[in-house]
């Protein structure tokens, strides 16, 4: 325990995680970053924030600062002993130059899965059954349309459908769970690594090109690292079922936006269900304006009750780190780093 | 077994079963109803249609006979035994007069409830979490706004949150098991009469303002018929929470249609999804017009394999019938009646 108190560095907003703070600033000092720009930022770090030894940071503050990159975390004070970002992906971050500065680095895990999997599901029961197609018909005045029946096409039942997900992390899991009822003929995943049975549950493992092959509707929870940057281009999609459907809950830029959108045209690809875009908040009118995209705002977790377990699981992340050295929830890409850091509470 | 076979008129249309009617071909004569209007079906039944033993119909060819109530069933020909209307809610079809005549009724249960609950299901998570308007807003370029965020306002989710069913019947129940591994805080039921505990599943029994006083969510799964009509009126949303979210699967009758536009006006109701209408395929402007009404132009079981499947389920009772005498699936108004009709095949 050291006389000085921990600093911790806030970048965004947390609106609703007042109490939570509170409380934290019992062992730590709290600054709230005023830097505007990413060049008054670089600037501040320098000047304003040298003694910082914790950092949160939101997903909209990258508008503040830019990515936290390599430029970014090397200009950070020696102070810095850790990054919490205040989401699931943690694709505005690069974990390597921390690593290499021997910082710590924490996301969000829990408290982003039920909401996030609840997304993943709306937009599978939307896209399967044609239900945006069928309001914006009924919104229209075209409650039933002659050619095709009730304002939209016959939609797809779960029955004899097989979905397929993309990455079986604790999102991947959580979305599993949830479709298990609607009766489904399989659930298959695919993941980097096999999970332990007890974790498969009711999906069944399978190899990438046997996923593409299989699945009706293929839903993407894959998090966006370099390795994961357009996965789903155009040779991936030749690999999938005719009419496939594509859900993606993960990030745009997993999958080739521009391609998409010509699968989409050509029938290839049968919908698509997704709450994030590649360029977002941009999106391509042409994707956005055909019928079978069912597109959201990157609404994943946006409801009062996420906003506040993710801020308040953020602020723990910081707290543990103070009291015992070690962050909660560092991200795979450290698992293995020992940090050293003590316990300053 | 008599020397003549059972003939079995068929309105409406059937696309979807014409194997299983081949099928039955072999034991009975399949007439398709030619009356295009009431005045001349009323009359065909006196001529063509006399030796009819059984009728099948479906929801659409009320508009070409009109409701089979007294006056329709009074001038069925005393050879018809048995009438299978082809859906789950027989509201086009008396009871009372058919079982004077002693004529069986059946309708489909089984098949229609994997597709009704999940289109209650997507109803829930459309209102609870506003994705509806936050699509409706990314298509009209307003990804972000000023005022409340995401394009849409913060939505609920189900954590904390208690979900109220009201009817517990095959649908209500495949509701229940879609909804469970959400995690409300509570999925609460009010049915005329409490399930045996190994039908009530994760459940929970409460009286019928019990319900209405806790749930967060309420969703309608009650047929309609003369004492469920206009069930949620004014005096029974006065009971329910400020801002409730009511979701209707059912049939639009059993809301007080004028009273829920009044109540969603003044944000009693916060928010509501439903797939039928009052006076459907008229839906008031007023209604549909307000972002929180999601609306769904009757497409609960719109699925090629549903139709399949319910098509097929009315052919297996008529099937049923002729070879023992008795539907497969009686209307629960004539459960105690002994018919006492012969097999005829």
């Amino acid at each position: 325990m050291t006389a000085e108190k921990p600093v911790v560095l806030r970048l965004g907003k947390w609106p609703f995680s007042t109490e939570k703070w509170d409380k934290l600033k019992e062992i730590a000092t709290v600054v709230d970053c005023e830097s505007q720009t990413r060049e008054e930022f670089l600037k501040d770090l320098k000047t304003k924030y040298t003694n910082v030894t914790n950092i949160v940071r939101t997903f909209p503050s990258v508008e503040q600062t830019g990515r936290f990159d390599s430029e970014i975390i090397a200009a950070l004070p020696d102070s810095v002993v850790s990054v919490s970002h205040n989401g699931a992906g943690y694709d505005q971050v690069d974990p390597q130059p921390l690593t290499d500065r021997n910082i710590q680095l924490s996301n969000v895990t829990v408290p982003v899965e039920a909401p996030t999997a609840l997304t993943a599901v709306y937009l599978t029961l939307a896209t399967m059954r044609n239900y945006q197609i069928g309001h914006d018909a009924l919104v229209q005045g075209k409650w039933t349309n002659p050619d095709i029946g009730r304002g939209a096409k016959l939609g797809k039942d779960p029955e004899g459908q097989v979905v397929g997900i993309l990455g079986m992390g604790g999102i991947g899991r959580a979305i599993r769970d949830r479709l298990v009822p609607f009766g489904f003929e399989k659930i298959l995943y695919y993941n980097r690594s096999r999970l332990d049975a007890d974790l498969e549950g009711e999906a069944q493992y399978v190899g990438f090109d046997e996923l593409l092959a299989q699945s009706d509707v293929l839903i993407v929870s894959v998090p966006l690292n370099p390795k994961t940057h357009h996965l789903v281009n155009k040779e991936v999609i030749s690999k999938m079922k005719d009419g496939v459907i594509i859900v993606n809950t993960a990030r745009g830029a997993i999958i080739d936006e521009k391609v998409l959108i010509e699968e989409l045209k050509s029938g290839k690809v049968g919908a698509f269900g997704s709450d994030v875009f590649e360029h977002e908040p941009e999106v391509p009118k042409e994707l956005y304006e055909m019928p079978n995209v069912v597109s959201l705002p990157h609404m994943g977790t946006w409801t009062k009750q996420a906003l506040k377990n993710m801020e308040e699981f953020t602020v723990a992340n910081v707290e543990h780190q103070i009291k015992t050295g070690k962050l909660l929830t560092i991200v795979p890409e450290q698992k293995d780093i020992d940090f050293k850091h003590p316990a300053r509470a």
